[in-house]
């Protein structure tokens, strides 16, 4: 789930095509509202989705339509499910999602949150019985937007082996936080794993190759054969990815693990929600998330505060750059460069990702989506 | 700041003395009370020194004492400081320590923030004008203990370069959280660094190595030359420590300088305190901590929620161990076998720390340390 790669942008692909984000965005909500989400519900959905193609996090993005059309027509996901408060004890809220859509259920708890700890200065809103929520920088940006220091986090399928473990048990559980720093929210996103699945599988699709010390296969050791790495973690096949800081303790896999271990905590038991280890059982998937939104008002004078965040990052920016001579970037840079390029030539979609929208389109009866076969900037008029 | 180190425990160098945790603890507070602290916050800070010590974060145990004492004596640190709430909105407040220890003011702050969370769920207290605080994760247990969910983060003097930066900007910045989980809590407390300075000093000491990829040489390559990275980063000449997961993004680099930058965030700005690049200035260190306490008894039943901890703990412990067949660790596995090993054996003292004690007791006129020359267990009767 991490919104910050090492990569440059994909090589262009046989097959690729482009569609504006409106156009996507229209399209992703008309196949959710098709298999029975609510309006608000599937507009909503479809705005994170686009959120992440338009920052470059193509693995979380309308490629993943396919799989909540899916859930919500064989009914794993429930279209009809609300959020439902289901205890308040001060500035802390426990929400039920009911097995809904992931994506409205946190977009709930977020603004739940943030309304609370305008009154409170701080509040804590968990999620239970959810799915599924997309790109977690979405949400903590949306409550940095309305003046809050936030921390969003998610649990997910069971795919990173713990520090010292040679089988899978922690998702890649992202950790996100964003603050008001100026006209930008600084915005982290992360998996607590050095790469999350969605990476691998575009590296491979890419025929580009993955690092030694990234996976480790069945028995344990090290592997780096992609093409096994990446299927194996599909068919659970005792593949793990590994977690941030790499294997053992000496680049400091341990502390990478507790961070997991941070959110399996926070989205599990202290959630009500499952731990990683056991989501997407017969019940569904019983994710959960965790919510805090921490009014920066209430530390201070918040333009004081949000000046003095702006500085601290132009400071950082300007720092003497390491030996690749590129200056420093801050978390979330890379995804607003990647929003601006791709606002302009519009959202590249791989092959596979055509084919599953088209089939989409067909199932339903939608109108297909509109695309064209070179970035917008490049076409004539 | 980690307290999970990759090392076994310290070979015995020659000169190493031991003394009981009493002892020591005694010797500390009697210490820090003769050069002004108020007794009781000489006791406490002596506690945590002592906790540290014990737990095996020898870095962080009263081989510190001689910076407080000389802080406290040449009025770096105020002795006389009390911490003081200086606002209070909803279940946020914040402190301001008055340059004073950073351990009674940082131990009000976890203390204020459990008795708000008890009545609110959940309160947010940060600290400013701060300075050392020792181990973070004594706070945090100290919370859990009290029915928490807790984080506790600080900042700290520059040595850290943030990603893709050639200079010490962030401090090892450790973060903490901590949970009651059955018997014991569950504690992690881990420098956002791949290593803290520390341990590279104790390895040093031990006329051991360390590894490629932990620093950087003033020019902003790799270092692992051991004798000149700890000279380098004490003189503040350019050398600077690398964040978990390492140089650039291969290994998540840029997450672990995204964490250590959510710690600056927490304790610099939105605490109202320096960032650690302008800490230590003219004024005092002006180091600031945040505390986060949630009381799990506002997310559903505290026994239940418990009791799902320890399962889930029981079970990653019982995971299928990777090549190296020990069994699966829980952050705190190790400082808890510490403990129990040293509350038997006593506190091994290193000669240079012995020395540094020696002087204390005469130029205050307190009773020398009791010491004896083997581990205790070791000793007949």
């Amino acid at each position: 789930m991490s919104i910050e790669t090492n990569d440059p942008p994909a090589t262009r692909l046989p097959g690729t095509r482009y569609a504006t984000a409106t156009e996507v965005r229209r399209f992703a909500a008309d196949a959710l509202h098709a298999v029975g989400a609510r309006r608000a519900d599937a507009e909503l959905t479809a705005e994170v989705l686009v959120a992440a193609d338009l920052a470059g996090v193509d693995s979380h993005g309308v490629a993943r339509l396919r799989r909540y059309v899916t859930g919500l027509a064989d009914g794993t996901i429930s279209a009809t499910a609300k959020p439902t408060v289901i205890s308040e004890t001060g500035a802390v809220a426990v929400v039920d999602a009911g097995n809904g859509l992931g994506q409205p259920a946190l977009c709930f708890a977020v603004d739940l949150a943030a309304e609370r700890a305008r009154q409170t200065g701080v509040a804590v809103v968990t999620v239970r019985a959810s799915n599924h929520i997309g790109i977690a920088g979405w949400y903590s940006e949306r409550a940095a937007r309305a003046g809050m220091f936030a921390i969003v986090t998610t649990n997910a399928s069971p795919q990173v082996a713990p520090s010292g473990a040679a089988e899978p048990m922690f998702g890649t559980d992202p950790i996100s936080y964003a603050v008001p720093a100026g006209a930008n929210p600084l915005c982290f996103d992360a998996a607590t794993s050095i790469v999350p699945r969605g990476k691998l599988e575009r590296l491979h699709r890419e025929q580009r190759s993955m690092r030694v010390g990234w996976a480790i296969g069945p028995d344990g050791t090290d592997s780096a054969d992609i093409a096994a790495v990446v299927a194996g973690l599909k068919a659970r096949a005792g593949y793990a990815l590994l977690p941030l800081g790499g294997r053992g303790e000496d680049h400091g896999g341990h502390k990478g693990s507790g961070l997991a271990l941070l959110v399996e905590l926070l989205c599990g038991p202290l959630a009500g929600a499952d731990w990683s280890r056991h989501t997407y059982d017969t019940d569904g998937a019983n994710l959960g998330q965790f919510v805090l939104c921490l009014d920066i008002g209430a530390l201070g004078d918040a333009t004081e505060i949000t000046a003095r965040i702006a500085e601290m990052s132009a400071e950082l920016r300007a720092a003497r750059p390491g030996d690749c001579a590129v200056p420093v970037r801050l978390p979330g840079d890379r995804r607003r460069r990647c929003r601006a390029e791709r606002a302009d030539t519009g959202i590249p979609l791989l092959s596979p990702v055509l084919t599953d929208l088209a089939a989409i389109a067909t199932a339903h009866g939608l109108p297909p989506l509109r695309c064209f076969a070179e970035p917008r900037s490049q076409q004539p008029g």
